[in-house]
């Protein structure tokens, strides 16, 4: 397969999407995409990485797994907002283009379309080393409606969406959750690092603390998983209440938001176990 | 230089800009940026990637040259459509975090100031092989006066800014120009892979061919070299007429839009030399 059979088989994957709200005016084929976003919305921006070696290797992954899961990931970011995706790009370092290659484009053009984002643009290049993929997801949310993780305030409750710690092959981006949060919740955050390293990163963009029972949290698997294995791709969320089934998904209360900075499980410091990727 | 220092060092760079027109809501701390454009006018969208032992080798390049010349490649597209840079993401795969990438980070973040464009978010990930840096920039044009690559019609001149060939060790995008030419051009497209492949791109998406003659092209140094080399960062237009400079910078007439889709130069075919990459 050479570079140009690749963007030749890019542009007829892409095809031409037609979003639910506002225009892709010009998509693949020139200096930049042009597109219209909907009246009265601002405007949602997310970037994600997937390389080869540190978040999949070859043989233990196929193409299309890999390429659905780095969009996943970009639009698990725009569920955390409460927001709708609309426009994808990618941009791939590649040290060879091979059936895998293929593969890849076809797994991440077809969950483009599941979720209808236009896929608008990107850049193919050469590398001489492990295979680099970096996707940017824009979408639209109603002004004043974004979810934050600034919002939470001591008294809200803290509430998980599905099962944790199953680290899913496949991810389910709670595109419904989010945009049935928008009026409800006062913070949310995707689960990407784990429960643990999540939590923190939500309680210190808030100024506050949190409370939360080992008993209370929807394990797949083991108490650990569930706090520390990350790539759960599960929305957290804080707010006066929430029924147990949003958007047609488990909803489970874990504990409370309170004064202070310190997260505690069941009377001791919960250590934040992960790493911090994204700015 | 842990990778918690380098991301530290990146929201201490970001800093908060002030977007000329439109508003950045959120910026780098939460799981999307969010971005209020400007009313009236549409969003454009580029990425671009800048590959370690590709586009530069470390003993080759400063870090500081290499992060400016990521950002300079995008804000060249952004020029290209006449418009005006608003925001900007960078994903980095980083073998290790040392000296040079640090001042990668500095030389990207100076020109994002110099242009007045707000860093807005990112990612940080290892790769274990040659370091892959991935952008995204984010501009506006007012509805209705982006430039394409398409809109060239027969018996339009052609034109290109600058002087050619001489691969500038520092990029300067030409907004200016682009702004200038939002209600003069027909069509135009930034000269990243060389005039005789970028000719090319235009003429094909615009359905047309070209004849341009050698003695007209303003060359820094051989024919060949301002034909075949690429990476000059000026731009390619076409319409009725132009000044001999615009918004302060030479444009030169080199030949004329006709029927057909074939390239000339002085008589004979001109093939394109470079190749393609960008979707």
């Amino acid at each position: 397969v050479t570079e140009t059979a690749l963007i030749a088989l890019i542009r007829r994957l892409a095809g031409r999407n037609r979003l639910a709200t506002g225009r892709l005016d010009l998509g693949i084929g020139d200096d930049c995409a042009v597109w219209s976003p909907a009246p009265g919305r601002q405007v949602l921006v997310t970037t994600d990485q997937l390389i080869e070696g540190i978040h999949y290797i070859r043989r233990g992954t196929t193409g299309r797994q890999a390429g659905a899961r780095l969009l996943g990931r970009g639009l698990s970011d725009i569920a955390a907002m409460g927001g709708d995706p609309r426009l994808v790009f990618l941009n791939l370092a590649l040290p060879q283009a091979d059936g895998w290659t293929t593969a890849f484009l076809r797994g991440f053009a077809a969950e483009a379309r599941r979720f209808g984002v236009a896929w608008a643009g990107g850049d193919v290049s050469t590398v001489r080393g492990p295979a680099v993929a970096s996707v940017t997801v824009l979408g639209e949310v109603p002004r004043g409606q974004a979810l934050t993780r600034s919002g939470a305030r001591p008294g809200d409750r803290i509430f998980v969406t599905g099962r944790l710690g199953a680290m899913p092959a496949r991810i389910t981006p709670r595109l419904g959750v989010g945009r049935a949060l928008r009026n409800v919740a006062t913070a949310c955050i995707d689960l990407s690092d784990g429960l643990s390293t999540d939590l923190h990163h939500l309680c210190k963009e808030s100024g506050v603390g949190a409370v939360i029972r080992a008993e209370a949290i929807p394990c797949a698997g083991t108490l650990d998983q569930a706090l520390n294995r990350g790539e759960d791709y599960e929305l957290l969320f804080t707010g006066a209440r929430a029924p147990s089934r949003i958007a047609g998904v488990l909803a489970t209360e874990i504990g409370v938001i309170t004064k202070g900075h310190r997260v505690w499980l069941d009377g001791k410091p919960l250590r934040p176990s992960g790493w911090e990727h994204s700015f």
